[in-house]
């Protein structure tokens, strides 16, 4: 390891989306990130999206440098093994019930500076996933064409990402602690409460609560509070054009040289377009002087016309023509590199979006297999024998993964 | 300064949500994080949602807990006084250009163990903000009902979110790294970068890159590759129901009593509803045979029936009812007070979702008001007397805020 978190060993137990990003943002950054899980898996093994021979690309995307260790976790002698892999460590990162051997309690009695972080679904410790809270938070209800009358989910996990980066957060914030104080501790973080703040970040739960105005309605693809909208494209490529700020506005109906057009509107609505409220008011508007620009021209003219000038603008890509067409995922750029996944086959994996210009880039490692590091974590950590490691896998305690 | 971050203090030069969420997310946390504006206020100053007197809700939303200094950026005077403030911070946050005067080496030449982290729309520095990135994603194209026709986009700004919290792991991270080498650096995220390694973590570009299947087709609000589905309930409530797992399945079809009819589905079409593959292919049908218990029951009965069931759901919620409803967004939580804003009036207010044992909660503290704290950080921080103060500001060199 020679990454910015070099010397920093954590422990993961976890499932799904937010604890494995939380772990494995900080795998990519240097951190030895050792993640264990039952003989037969985690309840994510077989999550899709698949490859054609049924592993999980899933898993494979969320656990990339991290080492693993396969235990039948129901075993005394298994969770014996994990609690001093655990307290070796010294750090743990968990969205498991923290109870029984998995209580802080219990496992800082082995390790009195232990720093534990727990993921849970609410503050309560009651269980909630991404795709339950989310039509919690309001945003199906924002989101969608206006005529829809039913809410929207998103389909971007949102909220588990955003709290696997704030495990990260927490988790190096206690790591500091300890190092400044000596102190191990508990630290303990839920979905809903991510979501939730966000929301009122966003400034959604005061507009709510003090009710200034008609609570917003769905707004297609319309921007909330400025102008923003999508348009349809000559050769049918749809992009998305946003003016937020003063300088983006002037740049758009320069180039696109609808101002004569848009100063008429002003006069036609006596709304000051120069706003962002009366931007957003006049949206429709906006729109409709627009789109004949975007309609009589192909994407590739469109982007030559935008290009220097300051638009705030991109084009719409499906999965498959952002990872055919679009050069910032690519090999040429330093994040993405071509990594052989055992079963999977060659492909394009990202390592971390953070540049440190105190060390040299990580290069991108793959997931591990299950239980591939079994044997060196057992032995390099805990100093078991070969031997010792040879009588657990045959009692069938341990799985040592595939061998070479 | 009582929190987790105690002694961390950092500069923020910042607009919309990434570097102001970054900031805030250590400001909640205990660090002292100064925001610098301009006089007249930065880009976000009056982004949307707003207060009845026109006052952002979005900007006191992103900005709580921060000391707010605002100096006349354009005059050479307002910008030393501000590098020679984060010069003694010594941590330097900012989504702002990396040149002039706020070049990396030109701040360094101030303060050599400087650590900045700079957050950028591409990595080659060209701007990209969350509403242009995300069509590029493919998730506007995976995303709507069914029959759709044309992308959609997300009213949230998830990848702006999540850059927000990950600059807080680099600078966390960088810090660290000083902590224990005495060496500062440079730390670069950009957005693009940030939003399209998300969809490699996810699976997404292996699958597209190894076209092990067709492209997934934008599926309405069933979940991809297991079973998840919204129901219309007899109030005519919404509730989404999620059978990721087999115990979430097993306790889905008790409750519901639906097994035997399950049963029958599986003979009938030869697919195993016990896998999360076989739930997915078959969610139409699934969805079918639940229907009528939902429309046949109103959502109090359903949260009942599914109280300590094990079943994975959560009721769809507009932002009012979200705020009116739900006791997990209610001053009797921890993470929820009610703070006086000035101007905009006394509203809920979310402290940070991490909760840390070695320390106790953080007061939720609400934005500053711009220029508020101007003296006191030009004194504190820099010795100037309050004379030299008075007349930087009769000289409009900086502004003091609004007086008590």
């Amino acid at each position: 390891m020679t990454g910015i978190l070099d010397g920093l060993t954590l422990v993961e137990g976890s499932a799904f989306v937010a604890a494995p990003l939380g772990g494995m943002t900080l795998a990519q950054l240097g951190a030895d990130v050792i993640r264990f899980d039952d003989l037969g898996g985690g309840l994510d093994h077989t999550r899709w999206p698949l490859a054609a021979n049924g592993q999980s690309l899933f898993w494979a995307g969320l656990n990339k440098g991290k080492r693993s260790l396969r235990v039948d976790l129901r075993s005394d002698v298994g969770r014996e093994l994990v609690s001093e892999v655990i307290a070796t460590a010294g750090t743990f990162l968990t969205n498991f019930p923290a109870r029984g051997w998995l209580a802080y309690d219990t496992l800082r009695a082995r390790r009195d500076d232990l720093v534990m972080v727990h993921l849970k679904g609410n503050r309560d410790g009651s269980s909630e996933v991404d795709y339950t809270v989310n039509p919690a938070t309001g945003f199906p209800w924002a989101t969608g064409p206006r005529n829809l009358t039913e809410p929207l989910n998103s389909v971007l996990p949102a909220w588990d990402i955003a709290m696997g980066e704030l495990s990260a957060v927490g988790l190096l914030a206690a790591d500091r602690h300890r190092t400044r104080t000596g102190e191990g501790q508990l630290v303990e973080i839920a979905l809903s409460d991510v979501a939730f703040a966000v929301v009122g970040h966003l400034g959604r739960v005061a507009e709510a609560q003090l009710a200034t105005r008609d609570s917003p309605r769905r707004d297609g693809n319309y921007l909330y509070g400025a102008f923003g909208h999508d348009f349809l494209t000559r050769d049918e490529r749809h992009v998305m054009v946003v003016a937020l700020t003063h300088r983006q506005w002037k740049a758009l109906l320069e180039v696109t040289g609808t101002q004569q057009q848009m100063a008429k509107i002003n006069e036609a609505t006596g709304v000051d377009l120069d706003t962002e409220s009366g931007r957003f008011e006049d949206r429709d508007l906006i729109a409709a002087i627009l789109r004949p620009w975007f309609e009589s021209r192909d994407l590739d003219e469109i982007r030559l016309a935008f290009q220097g000038t300051g638009v705030s603008w991109g084009p719409y890509q499906t999965f498959r023509q952002l990872v055919e067409d679009d050069p910032r995922v690519s090999t040429e750029t330093a994040m993405w590199e071509d990594v052989e996944h055992p079963g999977v086959g060659r492909h394009r994996m990202p390592g971390t979006p953070l540049d440190f210009s105190a060390v040299p880039r990580e290069p991108v490692r793959r997931a591990p297999l299950l239980g591939e590091h079994t044997s060196e974590i057992l032995t390099g950590m805990l100093g078991l024998t070969d031997a010792e490691v040879g009588r657990l896998a045959d009692a069938g305690t341990i799985d040592l993964g595939p061998r070479a």
